[in-house]
């Protein structure tokens, strides 16, 4: 079979895989006696309110995003066009490409969030009768988000190949290569977006919900009465399912259009359709190895569900080392060169085998500095002790500390990939990182499942057992999200230096020389971006949360009877209020991101753009470390207090309450946030690439 | 008169100067009748226990220094053996040459300390008398730190030049100038121990001071009955005195270094000496700039005394910048040649007025994020409100926000300087940042003699007239501080890169392209040490405070009556904890700046080592001057809310506690010990330069 056949039948395969998992859930009702006992019904109205939140939310974004999307897509058209290609209209079709990215993107957050606001309710009640059962039903909406995302990424980017292909029989592989750049760009502006926006949304809410509701009033989290926890529980939705699938099909998609174009610059790959598709056949593999996977993912009561969660990523790790092995033997050309290096086809494997597996040890390390079981959070726990402070300066620490693992994991593969197959062979390794990542969305979109679950057996009421058998769910989810970030932080970097690599590559630039002053000047202002970019999120969601609390304070005071649960909160109105805001707040970091490459390359030249993309890099990969662990730490130092050391409401704990809150932003907004920035910038720079090359430096040219 | 003689003569100058400022701070009788009256006797009892205390610290301090002095002589003396001069030893030179800077530069700490320890006590008493007075003498004891360091600092470097260019006559001006580097090397070893170690025992003993003082006993701050605040005072002079004299010691020392190595490689530049000696000028020209300057310092009765001293930048900003006309008119020759660019001297001039001017603007903008006359701190203030964790949010952001515009000042700084003169201009422009130095110390270190005389007032129970005409002075200390660190952030930026620039001249590397995979893995790799570094420091920092409350505390409740003031607490003991915790805790981190360069240039090559500077140097930056300003910003806020909002006690007070207690290590120890980590690692790699060509690389090699 070739190439495209295969892609072709895994991306059907995942369609159908996602297809087959929701229907099992969507089948399942709710509640008993055909949903018309009390129960039952609170069950109904809780989980609507939250899948209303949800999709009131996902609609307004997407409407603000589509203007984005318009006028980006108007500025490529217009800014695009390549002397090379007369019979091509380069503008044209990349901004297809990229409306097409981004309307899949959208369709693939909208999908995840349907069935995650499906499944949570399913879940809870699943709890009712058994843990193994309320497992399967977060994990298989997981699966929902995992394999149909996937699915439609490939599909969408094979779709586009085969079209472009077809109907530009004439135009040279590496120019259509350019133009399906545009499809990672749009996947990633849809994610800017998702995640800044998302994370505002669920920062703002949780922030707002404890600060009244748990700090001044003293009533447990998700308590109905709190005005603020159905967008509590919609924020867990909007940030970790919508964002974090955004966040992952951008990296696919963008590593795999570097790898594109890297590639097609080989004469033996571009005239191979086969090998040419060799990233495309990398996500394509990870989906039947996901699917095998999964079947074994399978709790008992009172089992280790973090286990099963580790197994699961371990196994597909292992199988997709395995299948590539084969794949690539069959499909990849023996060996081919790019930019005067010979490479052979073992290299390339390798280097796949490097990404993938120095992304599971990112994660374990993430998960040694954020778990409670080991000693950085214990040394948290115990700078608690003497106050809010020390709980500070040793959280700091711990996430700055944190770096230093990942970042050397991340060299050693950039070096050996780099070694093994130059800058193709980084692409490469990015999409090895990644190409599990159907299982990985899949655990991942579990745990705001599971946390789901857990707030409507709070709300509807249903019992210590329940609660408790959603709490261990959710427990192990919170491990698996650190392992999560982990991963997304890696493969980002490595598919910016990817998406760099084929930008100077494109550009046929040389003379990079860090010495240049043109390039150092960029490389220290794209190092003062991350943090410009963290200042801004961190503040957006400070002032959200203000907005937040000042609502449920007024709720409380002037909704008569609602502390004693005669009178229904107006949950509505905190919806609204947090959509609001995040919508607000992610114009300006947006507008940053998406501006500064094109504005530093118009007006400064490629040079300094190439320096400001690897100082935004280097810089945004150990920020991003730093921020996403010390909120981690923070929020594990504090459960841990809870449950064993000085318990909740001791000093100790009010200390770590801080701790936590300030985490929240740090790990859930600007931390995630950086991913984008980094990725977002280098893509924008290649999709742009033609244009800097006509027009680039124009200031610089003045004193020249 | 050719520049070795006028060097000479304003170095002598300078020396003079501080001669002169010293006798008449010393000549200052303590105490009326003879010193023999009770309140007499309580300033000389309790200064004598600073005075002590600060120089037992200094003494065990350079005990510990002498080793690694000793340690690296031999090793730069064994490492470092050039086959292009046979007949000059690079090794020894080398050695003598660094021995030489770190003994001056120690030398220059003892008297900072001395006349610190003598002018505070002095203070306290002309405060008794008018607020003229005591300026005038806070400002002397500063002028005999500033004009003394930058005399024994010009004196040692043009003495060295002329014992070596007479002794070895025969061989090249490169490559006695490398041997030269030596000195800034031993300056900046010195300046690694001051920051980190001074850093160290400052906070330790303030936060220890605080919390077991002002939290846990309410007393107020300077309590003779508090066991911690002799140490706390000591702090003062070990951190801000000794460690910001050693900082500025090493840039002066660094970049004049720098500029000698660039500027050697021009055969028009090393066959003239006057033109040669150009970098040497600026720092002997801003001598008499500086000291016309300090003429015009003084504050009337109720006069702003901010005002005042920044008057005396700006004053001798301007002067420098007109003498310097003449100066490069009279000694630069018309035009030079460095790396195939053609240099003329009024570009040389420009790129020392940029830098001059840049210094400035960031001393400036530094200004408006941490004082609280401005919309940042005010923030802070607001923020507050919500609690500790909403104060540290803002208190980040305001770190993060703040480095903007200093950075894009670097940026123009860097860009113009090496369009008009290569990386001669910026070895230039970085003279020319900290040209005014005599000033900027003596401003420096008045600011803790000022803070020395408050407590001092307090404990000796002046009266309030007396302690509110210190805490006047003392506060405009902390603005001129704020400013000052901007200074030593921007300088060691500029002096980094100069070095850098210096250290790939003299390797004679090429193919620095930033997408070289050793290139990139190093720059990773160095974005990340800065976050590494500020997390050790800032646990040390922790750890160092939880042993100092413990005596604290240990103290109060095993010496009886001592809250009653009858009985004395043992205040050597905290000071000696505070030594011995600094000197313990200075050990990792001052390894970690030391070793990495030479490990790195050893077992991954000149390519990666380069990475590694320039990742640690823009990361570096950002990070040091977000903890400065983040720092300053919560310590100016909770003094506003002590001030003009709730107060001090309220809770809003009480949130911003936790901010100024959080930034207290990022902006003392942390971010202020950056500046040397970058200089340091690069000063480094330029002086083990030969080393790195002969035999570095050594494990890549293995690979290829």
């Amino acid at each position: 079979m070739n190439s495209v056949t295969i892609i072709l039948a895994f991306a059907f395969l995942a369609i159908l895989t996602a297809v087959v998992y929701a229907l099992k859930v969507t089948r399942i009702q709710i509640g008993t006696e055909g949903g018309k006992d009390n129960e039952s019904k609170k069950l109904i109205e809780i989980s609507s309110a939250i899948s209303e939140g949800a999709m009131a939310f996902l609609v307004r974004e997407y409407k603000t995003i589509s203007l984005f999307i318009a006028f980006m897509a108007v500025l490529i058209f217009f800014l695009l066009d390549n002397p090379e290609t007369p019979d091509f209209n380069d503008g044209l079709f990349t901004a297809i490409a990229f409306v097409a990215g981004a309307l899949i993107s959208c369709l693939s957050g909208f999908i995840g969030m349907k069935i995650a606001t499906i499944g949570n309710v399913r879940t809870a009640q699943a709890a009712k009768t058994s843990m193994t059962k309320a497992f399967r039903v977060a994990f298989d909406s997981g699966a929902v988000m995992g394999f149909g995302l996937v699915g439609l990424a490939v599909s969408g980017m094979i779709g586009l190949f085969l079209l472009y292909t077809h109907l530009f029989q004439n135009v040279g592989t590496l120019y259509l290569m350019e133009a399906l750049a545009g499809f990672g760009l749009g996947g990633s502006a849809v994610a800017l977006f998702g995640r800044v926006g998302g994370g505002i949304y669920t920062k703002a809410a949780d922030v707002g919900a404890d600060l009244v509701g748990k700090v001044e009033k003293g009533i447990p989290e998700d308590d109905p009465r709190n005005p603020a926890t159905i967008a509590d529980n919609v924020g867990d939705n909007v940030g970790d399912v919508a964002g974090m699938g955004a966040d992952l099909f951008g990296s696919c998609a963008e590593a795999t259009c570097a790898a594109l174009v890297i590639g097609a610059t080989a004469t033996a790959l571009s005239g191979n359709t086969d090998a040419l598709l060799y990233p495309l056949l990398i996500s394509a593999f990870g989906i039947p190895a996901s699917l095998l996977t999964s079947f074994i993912a399978s709790v008992k009561e009172g089992g280790n569900v973090e286990k099963v969660l580790k197994i699961q990523l371990w196994v597909s790790t292992l199988l997709v080392g395995a299948i590539m092995y084969f794949v690539t033997d069959k499909y990849m050309v023996d060996s081919f060169e790019i930019a005067g290096k010979t490479i052979g086809k073992w290299n390339v494997f390798i280097s796949l085998v490097v990404g993938l597996f120095s992304g599971m040890f990112i994660g374990l390390i993430t998960e040694y500095y954020t778990s409670h079981s080991y000693k950085p959070v214990r040394e948290v726990v115990e700078a608690s002790k003497t106050g809010a402070a020390t709980n500070i300066i040793y959280g700091l620490a711990l996430g700055y500390q944190s770096s230093v693992v990942p970042v050397v994991l991340l060299v050693i593969t950039i070096v050996t990939a780099n070694i093994l197959a130059g800058m193709y062979g980084i692409a490469i390794a990015a999409l090895g990182m990644i190409s599990t990542i159907a299982i990985g969305l899949t655990i991942d979109a579990y745990g705001p499942v599971s946390d789901n679950a857990g707030g409507i057996a709070e709300m509807a009421e249903l019992g210590k057992e329940v609660r408790n058998r959603t709490d261990t769910l959710d427990a192990a989810g919170n491990t698996t999200a650190a392992i999560g970030k982990g991963f997304a932080i890696g493969s980002a970097a490595l598919t910016s230096l990817a998406l760099f690599a084929a930008f100077i590559t494109r550009t046929k630039t040389s003379g990079l020389d860090i010495l240049n002053a043109e390039v150092f000047g960029g490389l220290l202002f794209g190092a003062m971006l991350p943090f410009v970019f963290t200042a801004m999120t961190m503040k957006s969601v400070g002032k959200a949360a203000v907005d937040m609390v000042e609502e449920v304070r007024k709720q409380f005071r002037e909704i008569p009877g609602i502390m004693e649960g005669k009178a229904k909160p107006d949950y509505k109105r905190c919806v609204d209020i947090s959509t609001t805001a995040a919508l607000r707040e992610m114009i300006l970091p947006g507008l940053l991101v998406l501006l500064t490459p094109i504005v530093v390359g118009y007006l400064f030249g490629i040079k300094s753009l190439a320096g400001v993309l690897a100082g935004a890099l280097v810089a945004g990969v150990v920020l991003a470390i730093s921020s996403a662990n010390s909120g981690g730490g923070w929020d594990n130092a504090k459960k841990y207090i809870e449950k064993a050391a000085g318990g909740k409401g001791s000093d100790q704990h009010k200390a770590a309450v801080v701790g936590d809150t300030v985490g929240d932003p740090l790990k859930d907004t600007s931390g995630p946030s950086i991913n984008i920035l980094i990725k977002l910038m280098a893509i924008t720079s290649l999709v742009f690439a033609e244009f800097f090359v006509q027009h680039g430096g124009l200031l610089l040219r003045l004193f020249q």
